[in-house]
């Protein structure tokens, strides 16, 4: 579970800031219990709950009444109850109860968004809900197939959202960042970057070389070489799939031994990201040590040495925009351009779309 | 005692953004001892300390010469000495000692504000000490009258001050914030909101229904069912003066047992607020156990139930003007809207006084 | 050794805003070992390290690829390498080593600051390179002279850096802030503020008084009158030599006991300053026992007295402009404002003069 930490909101939101129309990942489904969340995506408050059939709802997180977090308060009869002043509303949104005098229904709702609940994980759509279609949704089913044991984890993390989209996209960095994990590889192996059907691909392949000493005992690598290839698939607005597999030389690709890794970033606002991650292994999926092991490797790579890293970054840059930044482009960064210019051309389409600026404004007069 | 943390000041403060000709709650009596405060008041620091014959005074709280906080210093010889270069002030401010050299004067002096010993409070007016009219002071006489045994705090609270009004005067929060305090009265009893002589005011009657939990021992209320009263009153800028009185089923109003309470609200900044509170009984005067439980209970309601939730609420606006964010407005709202319209009137009519006007600007030009 | 906490940068720094062809003290040089630093120096990262050699190096602290805090990194053979992707760079700030693909060195490099060694200091010049003359390094020789046991610190201060001038320029703040350096004579001695060849003074000057209880054992004072000399030497852009000393009435001053400071401001930003502080003897150089009780003193002072004072000072002006405050000019103020006016001066030559402004250009060009 991420902490309750509220980031700070400013009035000025930069219209047109963030792509609505697309499925930002909102947490671990099994994390909301009966207890609401109070969350911020794209510079929003949102409040999720489960209703009675434990349905889960994402609905606008501020009360209309008098401003209060709704994702703070409780569920009453399957209904999200204001922690202040005792206003109930359902899962579309609507007020279903008013405590107060005869108990009239003021007609304002609450504007909700589409939630579906797929591979494990909450999906949340903050665009125009007519556009919401769960079949856009990428495949992670692994994340919920008993032949996988799944280690994950979730933190509100600070940084502009696609640099930590960048950080996947270009495995290079583990070299420094993680030592643990140090692989050639990522340097100095086959690298190849591409874009194809809206997804941008990092591929890395490496014969018969050692394996980090992090990850060899997970594939029996001691004193051997390996083959191994990395792929990592990214696709809007920042969800991230990594295949980490490696066999003994000459092992057909597909025959390797695998950890695919989920790495899902939601931006809460400019500066701050909530970084939804899992790893998983096909193999001792019944260990308990092994999937510690791997909880604990893992969570310290992801949160103690990547976040402080692109922490750091990200305050360097003083909120100026990346490419007015000049950055020098290296061999690494293939799949994070690709990534970082993809996004940006389905954002301008979406501000210059009639029907996406109708909804804008819909949403705008709604919050305004 | 409140803390010594200072609220964050900017140099961008809204002319005409208070209502200045009023008096507002500067803090305890009794706390201002030896040792000066150090405040904040609608974004001017202000020193308070009490000169050799123990008369409360408050001056401008910055040294002309070096900006320092004059009430972090010391009283020497009844003057307030500042802490960085030792020059000396009386309570109108004029300079009395200059340590340096021949000890010659500055001509410069510190505006002083009037500062009036009330009823236990310090009262301190903002605006043209000329129109400072005791007589305006509310009648809270009770809390230095020694047949009220009176429990008290005062705590610098994050979010606007009207926030703070509007919690008082819509007590159908307690049901939900104050889950000891419950009472139907607030929600769906009698209730009755009117305004009258520039006072808000918000009733609740109950005739044959329970206490809440919390407060029955206080009324011998236990497995009985009761007559209850509560009757808030604004007064602007934000001071509030809560009767809560129960009594057997029949029981004259006049003769019910009462808690009456203080709830005082000063502006330090748009973003905190210095809060004032104090409830007092009239029976077990003498019992300390009795004194402490009310202490316990009712810090927490204010400070740990009231303020977090209120400080979420202010979060959310974004700094967004209460009325620009068009809130749902519904029955038990009667006495806060009452209340922020006629403060506005009051504010607004101050603005467009010629009088005031040039108050305001010397003012300005004493700020620099 | 300073902290590792990061100033809050904002992108709008203001343009010609400090003085850049100056020599600014960066820190202490045995402070900088085999880890580099990371530090902000008028609003801009620089990270520092030293080559195989030895030599101390500063360049430019943010990775021209990804941003990231060189400072933060480690060195490699003698070159900076940056902790997130493992370029890496030479104290001339040139890219000597790509770790990826082919090893393909990018053109751009860093900008390097000219910086010297000298008197146990690194002193670095933020401007033109080409005007760097360690000449104008000023003297401190007795920081690593022998025959003085020096005592010293350095930490990151809050408050703008010529509050921080003002304070040692104004001694007369010592009788309030310091309570155990009392002395009169900062306040009614002989005071002297005169500047000449570009350095302010301020002196001090008391025959026949008790020293200051806090520093009379270390001059054998207790119990006697003493003649005391103050003199402090400013010079541009913050850098003071403080001479402390003292002897019995009659010794002639350059007899007397003397207790030799240092005093460097380097503005991180606006709002937070570099202090480095040393205090020297020339007796019981060897006493361990002397040198600790004077490093606890000192630090305290500056440290726990001084910077919580200025530090209150700097926010109460709320980011106001110091002469638009229009302060109170005391006697004792004779050198701070001298100071402030003649790098007032030097900041506009510098911003008038057109070999500056095309400087300033190129810094812009490699910022932007």
């Amino acid at each position: 579970m991420e902490s309750s930490h509220t980031p700070r909101l400013t009035a000025a939101a930069t219209p047109g800031r963030y792509l609505r129309n697309a499925w930002y990942v909102a947490g671990w489904a099994s994390d909301l219990g009966n207890d609401p969340w109070s969350r911020i995506f794209l510079e929003e408050p949102v409040a999720l709950f489960r209703d009675a059939e434990g349905v889960a709802h994402a609905v606008e997180g501020r009360c209309p009444h008098r401003f209060a977090a709704l994702g703070r308060g409780r569920v009453v009869d399957g209904a999200l109850e204001c922690p202040y002043h005792g206003l109930r509303f359902d899962g579309r949104g609507a007020c279903v109860h008013n405590p107060q005098g005869e108990g009239r229904l003021p007609h304002t709702g609450l504007r909700s968004y589409p939630l579906v609940e797929a591979h494990a994980l909450l999906w949340i759509w903050m665009g125009a809900a007519d556009r919401a279609d769960p079949a856009l949704i990428p495949d992670f089913s692994w994340l919920n197939d008993p032949r996988w044991a799944v280690v994950r984890g979730a933190t509100l993390a600070e940084g502009h959202y696609e640099l930590y989209t960048d950080n996947i996209l270009d495995l290079s960095h583990a070299n420094f960042v993680h030592p643990a994990l140090v692989a050639d590889a990522f340097t100095t192996g086959q690298r190849r970057f591409w874009q194809e059907d809206g997804q941008v691909h990092s591929e890395y392949v490496q014969h018969n070389a050692p394996l980090s000493v992090g990850l060899a005992p997970l594939f029996d690598a001691a004193g051997h070489d390996m083959d191994f290839y990395g792929h990592v698939e990214w696709q809007a607005p920042a969800v991230l799939f990594f295949d980490y597999r490696a066999g003994r030389p000459g092992t057909p690709r597909e025959d390797c031994r695998s950890l695919p890794s989920l790495h899902a970033f939601t931006p809460a606002t400019g500066d701050e990201t909530h970084y939804i991650w899992a790893t998983a292994r096909d193999f001792a999926v019944d260990n308990a040590e092994v999937s510690a092991g791997m909880l604990g490797a893992l969570k310290y790579a992801f949160e103690e040495e990547d976040l402080p890293m692109i922490r750091e970054c990200h305050r360097l840059m003083k909120g100026q925009d990346f490419w007015a930044l000049r950055p020098l482009v290296l061999e690494g960064d293939g799949g994070g351009v690709r990534a970082r210019r993809a996004l940006q051309r389905l954002i301008e389409a979406e501000n210059n779309d009639n029907t996406a600026g109708a909804d804008l404004a819909l949403a705008g007069q709604q919050e305004g």
